[in-house]
This record gives structure tokens, C-alpha cells and sequence, in this order.
């Protein structure tokens, strides 16, 4: 893996940049859309292509527990298995461990959970994390980390950066796979100081990227932006950082500011599976009775499946009774968006105006179209 | 609306024909994908253009109650409403009010019903049904009949002939939109004088077209091909004999054979979303173990996107875990199937070897592949 930053907003800290995979050259700043199991729900993926992405991310967690890795390795790995051409980066399971397993314990060697599926018991260590995404055959793959839920003590969050350290350690000598890049996960919970000393820490390993994580668990946005901003400035400047599970347009736009490149979420698949469009406007709930007979497209000018054939009226009709069409137009919809809001992003730092851009978005979040 | 027999199959009542709409041509014998709530349950419709189709059904129930008719008026139509721009059938309602409706009343005027999806009361004429369906726009209607369920006595069953007689002559009295055309349904039960005496005074009635109703609903395959048979023989010749719901391979190649040309029925999409594929080689059921690491695509030289991206290990993953693009992949596969179905009985029609095609379907629901 390669990464090149190829021009700077002079304001901020947002970079537009190369990253080179076996699997091809992605821009950055880009939002990788989530295919959990092994599908972006409800896309095929020559139309996840389609819109314009590049790369996706995809669930270890998920992916280990079914169908296993057995099954993917079987099929020439998960390029071959769920037909996707471009880059993979694969996250640890770390977090899905933390956040959907009905139980797990955090051990000095690895995390003992339950599956979310059936129960069953499974021990996670750094290694097995390793061996699991190179048998994955993802481009990028991140170390194991302990992540924290918020509020968290200071004592709490301390350890869970030092557990983090030891376990990135521990994956960087787990690696066989030349042509995969390891990325190390930072954490820090809230706390400045910690996410600057986990930071630190973890760029002393040099690693060939930086993912940046258990932030947006709770804590006020400010507080995000600030430990953003805390790691940014100590991670290298010449590393691809990937910020984990922001998907929110502001959020996004903020956080480029503040030198990350990779952005990965759910919120914009999930929103549409509830009905919800990504607009320029704001957000457009077709549940609302106001588009009962509303015959324009979700968006002026969008150029998906979605905008170019539908109207709102019938969008919401089949919404309403659940019809699997909603699903899929809603999440091409919101996907396109996700594309064209990080192609308006590089644009504006190669123009210099990432702050206007910015400025343009403040209080989206807050709009709803007419 | 137009309808022409292009050439008969010397041994049996098979015929290809040509139905001509003011949407368009069609082949017949053909099967009508359903559109039950204004969509092919996950297919957006340019792909379902794609697969071959040039006509699907619609169900006036379900369009009835949600998004209720003033909608789809103001849209301009089910064809502007959905976006498909070939011909629509539409159901009177009569068959989803008997057996979705958690409570009904057949009065002489027509039948009381509650919604299957908020328990509101409504009442369907045959003149209502009527206006329904030229509200809707579809190219072809269908008279409300009372459909009685299996086993009925034979006097039950007299009435239901007797009172679906009665309402085709209202609905043809009722009818005010020129371009669409409206068929009539016959009834009779599992009795065959029944069937002969409804297809006799339905056909008195001189209707463009005839709806066969009320069979495959659990009487033995013989007695419901011996009741088509009769009642085949009955109706004029050049007039198109839609069987509704009948949907599997070896019924529909028998029907043909009785002369019947247009089909419709959930089971190949149904079928689809529990994990069924409909191959040539029988019903390859993805729930068994047997296919979790098979590479091989649902069906050799299906030139369908699922035979042509996944295999039967990733499809089954999908299905297992869930994902909406197993469901989407196995109804665009089961949808090319039947297309593929139709096609080849056309052919043997027209090189006069239907009894062949049949002899070599025989069985088939009782295949599966290796």
C-alpha cells in the first residue's frame, strides 16, 4: 500500500490524497460504504461501483461468525466471495465484540465473547484478529483494540489505551502478508491527554496508516473534534487516517478538516432502511404524511436509480408497506449522496475552501427539504 | 385491445398468441410477474424489463388500501405511479378480500370486508371494482367474482357461480373507459358441470377475455386440469384464458396444453425469499449444509446476474444472515427462470412438440440438484 498526499487546504488541516491497494488507487478524503456481512445491504456490488466507490469496508466480526473464514478462504478470499473488484479494508471485530456481543470479557491476552448469533463461545486475541483478515484478504486490515464505552472513568480508559498498545504491538509481529497494510487503532475515550499519549504511542510503532477510534460513542461533539484534532497534529502527516464509524455529513466535513481521509458508517444505509433520504436540503422522512402525494423526486439533480424514476409519493407507498424496493432505493439515494458529498469535499480543498464548505453544511442536520 | 392466435400445437389445445395493449405487445403463453403492492417484490422494474417481461400483474386490493386509489389517480396512473410502461392486469380484489381480509360478508351487492393492514371496514361492488381498476389505468381488468374456498359444497359453490355471474354482467353494465379491457371470470369449484356452466354463461357474455378463478386452492392436480379442460373447451378460442395463481413449472406447461395463455403467481418470487431456486434440474434449496462451500452458480448457462456473479456458497451466506440481496438475487433468478420457461414452451408450441416438453418437465418438483 502507497499513500500520497496530493494537495493541501491552505486553512485547515484537510488533504486530498492517493492510496494505492493491490486493488486499485481510491482518492481521499472517501466514505467507504459498510458491507457487513459481506454485502453492502441491499446492493449488488456493480452498483456499489456504480455510484462511484471504490472501496469498502467490511465486518470481521460478522464475516468470522458466518459464514467463517473457512468458507471465504475456500472461495479465493472475499474479493472472489461477494464479487468485489476494488479495495477491502476490514476492521479487528474489536468493536462489534464490544458493542453486539451479549456478553464478553477483556483478558490480557484477547477478548472472550458470546455470539451474537447463536451464543456459542469464541476467544478474539491480536493474532487470531491478524490471521483472520489476512485469511480475509482485505487490502487493510486494522490491529484488535479495546474500545471503551462512554462515560468511562480516566483509570478505565488508561488501560483500555494500554491494552490497545500492547495488542497493536503484538499484531504487528502476528503479520505474515506482505501485500496487506496493518492499520493501528488509536483510542483515548475523551480524554485529550490520553488520545494524544495513545497517538504517540501507537505512531512509535509506524504503522502504514492510523485508525482512529471509539469516538462518537456518546460524548459531545466538541470533545470529539478536540481529541480529532489532539491525534491529528501527532499522527504522520504522510499516513492515511481513517476515522471509524462517522457517517454524518457535519461530522464528516469537520473531521476532513482535521486531517482524517477514510470515513466509514452505517447511518446513511441505516437511515434509508427507516426511511429516511440524505439530502442537500436536509434530512427527507418519507414517513411524514406530507409526501403522501408529493410527485417530485427525493432530490432535485441527484443522478441515482431512485431520483431519475421515482417520486416521492411512490418511494413512501412502498415504504410504508415495507416493500424491499424502498430499501434499496433509499440506500442508493443516501449512498450517492455520501459520493457527492466527498467529491464537493476534494474539490473544495483543491480549491482551497474547505472552510466555505463547511460553512455551506453547519446546521444540515437540523433541515428538512419543502 | 387485440388479441390473435399465431399457431397452434397439432396434439394438444397449446396455442401462441399475440396480445396487443395500449402498452405494448405480448407473447403469449407468458407468465405475469405480481406486482401485489405497486412493485415485484424487490425488483426495480427496468429490471424486470430486463429479465424479458413485457406485462406484470397488480393487485387492486392491496393498491386499494394503501396507497389507496386517489394517489395512483393523481400520479397519473399505476404505469406513471410504479414506472413500468408495459401492460398492467390488474385482480378485481375478489380473491386477496376471501383470503387475506381477517373477516368478510358476500351481500347480494357485493362483499364487506375488513383491511388486512388497519381492520377498517370497506365495501367492494362490482361496479367499485370496476372504477378501481380504470382509475388504476391497467390495460387489462378483471370482473369481481366470489371465490369459494376448498372444499364447498356443491351447492355453496352454485351460488358463488351464480353471484359471479350476476356481478360480470353489472361490471360489463359499469364499465366507462374504452381503452382498457375488462375479462370476465368464471368459477365452478372442483366440480366440472359447474365449471362447464360458468365458462357457458360467462361466455354468453361476450368479454374479450376470461379469467380463469378459484383453482389451485387444494383440490387434487386432476381434478383441477379436468376443470380446465372443460372449461377451455367452452370458451371461444380467439379470445386470451388467463388461469390465475398457478405458478409451478409442471402446472403451467399442463395448462398450456389446455390452452391456457397467461399465467401469474407469487410461489416463483415467495419461493425465492425462503431460499429456493427454481433450476432446470429441480429446486436447489439453499438452507442445506450441502451448499455452504459450493462454488458453482445456482444454475449453469442462466444468464440471470446471480448465475453470473455469486455462487451457491455466497448466496446461501446471504440467505442465512439474512441480507436483503439474497432475497433480490433469487427472485431475479426465478423470474429469468420462468421467462426462460415460457420462451421454451413457446418454441415447442411452434415446432409442435408441447407433449414433449411436458413428458420432459414431468417430475420436476420433485428434483433437486447435485
Amino acid at each position: 500500500m502507497r499513500f500520497e498526499v496530493l494537495c493541501r487546504d491552505p486553512q485547515t488541516m484537510a488533504r486530498v490524497g492517493k492510496l494505492a491497494t493491490p486493488h486499485g488507487e481510491v482518492l481521499t478524503p472517501t466514505f467507504l460504504p459498510v458491507g457487513t456481512r459481506g454485502a453492502v445491504k441491499s446492493m449488488a456490488p456493480w452498483e456499489v461501483a456504480g455510484i462511484g466507490y471504490r472501496m469498502i469496508l467490511a465486518n470481521t466480526y460478522h464475516l468470522y461468525l458466518r459464514p467463517g473464514v473457512e468458507v471465504i478462504r475456500e472461495a479465493g478470499g472475499l474479493h472472489a466471495f461477494m464479487g468485489w473488484e476494488g479495495p477491502i479494508l476490514t476492521d479487528s471485530g474489536g468493536f462489534q465484540v464490544f458493542s453486539l456481543s451479549p456478553t464478553f470479557r477483556v483478558e490480557e491476552d484477547g477478548v472472550r465473547f458470546r455470539s451474537v448469533y447463536d451464543g456459542s463461545e469464541h476467544f478474539l486475541t491480536p493474532e487470531a484478529a491478524v490471521r483472520v483478515q489476512e485469511d480475509l484478504g482485505s487490502d487493510v486490515a486494522m490491529t484488535l483494540d479495546h474500545c471503551v464505552a462512554y462515560p468511562a472513568t480516566r483509570e478505565e480508559v488508561e488501560k483500555s489505551v494500554e491494552t490497545t498498545l500492547r495488542w497493536a504491538e503484538r499484531s504487528l509481529r502476528a503479520r505474515a502478508r506482505e501485500e496487506q497494510a496493518l492499520f493501528g487503532i488509536v483510542q483515548g475515550g475523551a480524554y485529550p491527554d490520553l488520545r494524544a499519549r495513545s497517538a504517540e504511542l501507537t505512531a512509535g510503532l509506524d504503522f502504514p496508516g492510523y485508525g482512529i477510534g471509539g469516538l462518537s460513542v456518546g460524548e459531545p461533539r466538541e470533545d470529539m473534534l478536540r481529541c480529532l484534532e489532539v491525534q491529528s497534529a501527532i499522527l504522520p502527516e504522510d499516513r492515511p487516517r481513517h476515522l471509524l464509524g462517522i457517517g454524518d455529513p457535519e461530522g464528516i466535513l469537520e473531521s476532513v478538516a482535521l486531517g482524517m481521509d477514510l470515513f466509514d458508517c452505517v447511518l446513511p444505509t441505516r437511515m434509508a432502511r427507516t426511511g429516511v433520504a440524505f439530502t442537500r436540503e436536509g434530512k427527507l422522512n418519507l414517513r411524514h404524511a406530507r409526501y403522501a402525494e408529493d410527485l417530485r423526486p427525493l432530490e432535485e439533480g441527484c443522478p441515482c436509480p431512485a431520483c431519475r424514476n421515482f417520486t416521492r409519493a411512490y418511494l413512501r407507498h412502498l415504504h410504508r408497506v415495507n416493500e424491499m424496493l424502498a430499501h434499496r432505493m433509499l440506500t442508493w439515494h443516501n449512498l450517492t449522496f455520501m459520493h457527492r458529498l466527498l467529491l464537493d469535499c476534494r474539490r473544495a480543498i483543491e480549491a482551497g475552501r474547505m472552510l466555505e464548505l463547511i460553512r455551506e453544511w453547519r446546521g444540515w442536520s437540523s433541515r428538512h427539504p419543502s
